[in-house]
C-alpha cells in the first residue's frame, strides 16, 4: 500500500534542547510549540517486495548514503519491528521550505514520515503512539502530530512511554501570529542532534538551565490557555535566549546567530520600545520568527 | 598642584563580570587584561580653593550633572578623604577613542583619574595603592595602572585591601597582537555597571559562571607565561562567549551583539578553519578585537 502524508513544521515557544536518553529521544525537559500552517513536509511511502534495499528520494534528489538516509532507514526498521514485517520501501519526500535551517524540518519531517510509514505498514495507531513514534524519528517531530498548540511532556519511564505530545489548545482557540523569517537557506554546519549532544556535554549552564525550563513551561502553558499575548511572548523570548547561551558556551562553541539575525533580534526590540508589542524566538539556526 | 597623567585602556582575556561589594567595587571573580598602547585616557587634574564645586571637563565638554559627572565627584571624594584636603577639583579629561563602546574608556578613564588626582592631592601612592585606589572608581580601571599582561586579584577581604592588580608579564615579554575593530561608536544603551548589577540578580547561569573562572585564570596565566598562544586564545574566546551567555539571560537581556559583532565573529572562525590562528574577544560592547 503506498501512503501519502502531509506534516506540518512547529516552532518551540520553550525550546527542547538535549536528550537524556539518546536512542529512544527522551527529553531532558519538556516543550510547548505552535504548529505552523506554511510549512509542511509531504511524504509518501510504499512497502514492497520487490525493493531489494530502502530507497529515500528527499526533495526529488534520491539519497542511498549518508546521516538522512540512514536515519530514516532506522526509523523504517522501527516501523517494521511494529508491524512484523520486513518488506523494504521507497519514500519520497518535499519540504515547502528550507530543509536543515533551524525551521523544523526534521520536525515536519518525521511526523509526515510517522503517518505515512506506520499506515503503510498496515498500522493503525492512535495519535499518542503516533506521537510516540515520531519522536523516534525526531524529537520536535512528536509536537507535529498536532495542530494549534502542542506540549511534548517529558515524562519519567524508561520506555520513553509517557514521553508524547498533547494538544493544549487548537489553532482556532487564538489567533496567534508567527511570522517566520528566513534570513539563511544554508543548511547549517551542526545539526540539532550532534549539537545537543555536545551542549548535554560541555555546557557549564546546562544544569541550571533545565532548573529554570517548568517554570517556563508553566507561564506558557497558562498564557496560552488565558490568552496572555506578553505572558506567552516574554517567556518564549527569553527561554529562547537561555538556550542560545547554553548553546553559545558549548565546546566547541554552537554560534547559529548571523549578521541578519541581530538586526532582526534589534529591530523586534526597537519596534516593542515603539509601543508594537511582539517577540522573537530563534531555533538552532539562524532565522528568525516574530 | 596641576598633574596630568595618561593612563592605557585594558581588555579583559578573562573578563570581570559582576561585583561583590559595590561600594567598594569588589569583583565576584579575578581577571586577566592585556594593556593597551593606542587606545588612553589623558587626564589633568587641579585641586584650588577657588573653586566653589568640582568641574568636569570631558571630551572638551563640560558637564556639571548626570551619572559621568557624579562617578567622578564620588572619586574625589575618596581621594580628598584619604589626603585630607576639602578643595575642590577642576579634571580636564580625554579619550582618544570612543567613550562608553565596549572599549574600556572607564577603565583609562579610572586610572588616568586615579594617578593625577593622587598626585594632585599631594598623596605618594605606590602602584598597588594607584591600584585599589583606581578601583574605587571602576573595577578595570584597577588593571589599568599596569603594562604589559595584568591580573587582577580578586582578594578576600571585606575592606577590599587585598584587592588589586599585579603585572603577569612586561609587554615586551611576548609579541601578542589585539587588533580592536571599531563596529560602533554609539554609547550603550546599559553601561557596565548597571549591567552587571542586573545579571548578578536576575541571570541563572551566574552562579555556574563563577564557577568555571578560576580554571580559565589558571590557563590564561600560564598560557601567557609559557607564550602558549593556543592556551591563551581559546580560553579567552571561550571565557568571553561564557560572559555574553550570562548577559543575554540577563532580565532584561543585555543583547551588545550587533550584525556586525557577528561578521567579525563568524570571519575569526572561517580563519581558523583556513589556518590563520586567531581568537575574538568581546567585552560589554559590540566591537569585537581579534
Amino acid at each position: 500500500m503506498k501512503v501519502t502524508a502531509i506534516a506540518n513544521s512547529n516552532i518551540a515557544l520553550i525550546k527542547y534542547w538535549g536528550k537524556r536518553d539518546p536512542k529512544l529521544m527522551l527529553p531532558q525537559n519538556g516543550s510547548i510549540s505552535m504548529t505552523l500552517d506554511g510549512l509542511y513536509t509531504i511524504t509518501t511511502v510504499e512497502f514492497h517486495p520487490n525493493y531489494e534495499r530502502d530507497i529515500l528520494i528527499l526533495n526529488g534528489r534520491e539519497l542511498s548514503e549518508g546521516k538522512e538516509y540512514e536515519e530514516v532507514v532506522a526509523f523504517l526498521n522501527i516501523v517494521r519491528e511494529t508491524a512484523g514485517i520486513s518488506e523494504k520501501a521507497k519514500v519520497a519526500t518535499e519540504n515547502n521550505f528550507p530543509t536543515a535551517a533551524g525551521l523544523a524540518s526534521s520536525a515536519s519531517g518525521f511526523a509526515a514520515l510517522a503517518l505515512a510509514a506506520s499506515k503503510a505498514a498496515g498500522l493503525n495507531l492512535d495519535k499518542r503512539e503516533l506521537s510516540i513514534l515520531a519522536r523516534r524519528g525526531s524529537g520536535s517531530a512528536s509536537r507535529s502530530i498536532e495542530g494549534g498548540f502542542v506540549e511534548w511532556m517529558r515524562g519519567e519511564k524508561e520506555d520513553g512511554s509517557d514521553s508524547y505530545a498533547v494538544q493544549i489548545a487548537p489553532k482556532d482557540h487564538w489567533d496567534f501570529r508567527m511570522i517566520t523569517t528566513i534570513v539563511s537557506t544554508e543548511e547549517k554546519k551542526v545539526k540539532s542532534r550532534a549539537g545537543m549532544a555536545q551542549t548535554v556535554k560541555t555546557c557549564p549552564f546546562y544544569r541550571d538551565w533545565l532548573l529554570t525550563v517548568d517554570e517556563d513551561l508553566k507561564a506558557v502553558r497558562e498564557g496560552i490557555l488565558n490568552k496572555d499575548f506578553t505572558q506567552v511572548g516574554e517567556t518564549a523570548e527569553y527561554n529562547c535566549l537561555k538556550m542560545h547561551a547554553t548553546m553559545i558556551t558549548t565546546k566547541p562553541p554552537l554560534i547559529y546567530w548571523n549578521p541578519a539575525t541581530m538586526e532582526i533580534i534589534h529591530a523586534v526590540q526597537a519596534w516593542r520600545e515603539e509601543g508594537l508589542e511582539c517577540y522573537f524566538t530563534i531555533d538552532a539556526g539562524p532565522n528568525v520568527k516574530v
